[in-house]
């Protein structure tokens, strides 16, 4: 049966996904270079943006597995791009370039309607304007029995959570203190919501926990 | 200069320092057992109850360190016993037995004033009604120029954030859910109370890092 995973979901020390005052310059908000430094030394992210090298510890193998077996992403509208409000021209692509690591549809939730973008290396940026469900069942049909990552930021992965369809989620857990910023789990009782870990590896910089929902 | 220091301090994936339903059968709440597994393996845990073995990885460098230059300790009238309101007599001498590990002078914050205890071994609990100011100077000046330790509880070390007397933190960041409980630093930005994360360690069983203040 088809998954939704969140996986590499970097989490501060202090709770937070993301910095205060994210934007173009700083997409994961002030701080969040560090918070993914984790992930930056892996061979996987290297090899994702077509470079030679990096390190294969424990953070990499955790990097590489959130890409087995994906055959959709959702992203929430602001992991596609810091343009808010109506979509001013058809210009913003998402952060990635002409070619994004994603290769597969990507189903971007917002609501503002615009056409699908096909990129070159077999990524499709598809537009949901009808909520987290809809984009659930487009991107479980698009994946054609394959797993659907759901990519964040840190509010989607909140919504989905407490609507109860994540199945599975890895946090890599950063020691370093962000202060404020989107905290996703804050106030939720995950315990509750049904979720255990049911792995946790230490990595090089970060601690990898992964939580399986058993209903 | 002695430094206050809080060492050791365990906190689950989720954020909480002790979890729900603290009392004689669960000191830490329930689930409390599973977030002290990493210190319980260590050869410094089995050192300090009388016992030969253990692991000596990161985990139990984290837990030594705790101990060094350590000239009195702080304690939450919770972290002492579970025994709530006045004293009902001079039965409770603490969870430790007739030997607690702690072989110096011990102040227990208490609204309700008592004798102080002498225990084997050099322990002696002192109790202080006059607040967490109190409770330090007083320990300082027992301390003889060594550093004091905050032992706890959540609640305890929070008052003791908030009024930015902590010089050093430890923090053993388990990957475990707790779902609810006491924590000791939601709604706190540890980041504008001066703290930085100076240290990090990728123990056996937690991620330890040390958070120190710079005014």
């Amino acid at each position: 049966m088809s998954q939704l995973r969140v996986q590499s979901f970097t989490l501060s020390l202090d709770g937070f996904g993301a910095g205060p005052d994210q934007g173009l310059q700083n997409p994961l908000g002030v701080g969040g270079r560090e918070m993914m430094d984790w992930m930056l030394h892996t061979r996987e992210w290297r090899k994702m943006h077509g470079q030679d090298g990096g390190e294969t510890g424990a953070d990499n193998r955790m990097a590489e597995q959130g890409f087995h077996n994906i055959g959709a992403w959702i992203l929430g509208r602001n992991m596609f791009g810091p343009v808010r409000g109506p979509w001013p021209d058809d210009s913003w692509k998402g952060w990635w370039g002409e070619e994004p690591p994603y290769h597969v549809p990507v189903f971007v939730l917002t609501h503002h309607a615009r056409a699908p973008i096909e990129m070159k290396g077999g990524t499709v940026f598809h537009f949901v304007t009808d909520g987290i469900q809809a984009a659930l069942q487009r991107a479980r049909a698009a994946a054609g029995g394959r797993d659907v990552r759901l990519g964040g930021g840190a509010a989607t992965v909140r919504q989905y959570l407490q609507a109860g369809l994540i199945d599975q989620l890895h946090l890599a857990v950063r020691p370093v203190l962000l202060g404020s910023g989107e905290a996703p789990f804050q106030g939720l009782d995950l315990r509750s919501l049904g979720y255990h870990c049911t792995e946790s590896t230490m990595g090089e910089r970060a601690m990898h926990v992964v939580l399986r929902r058993t209903p």
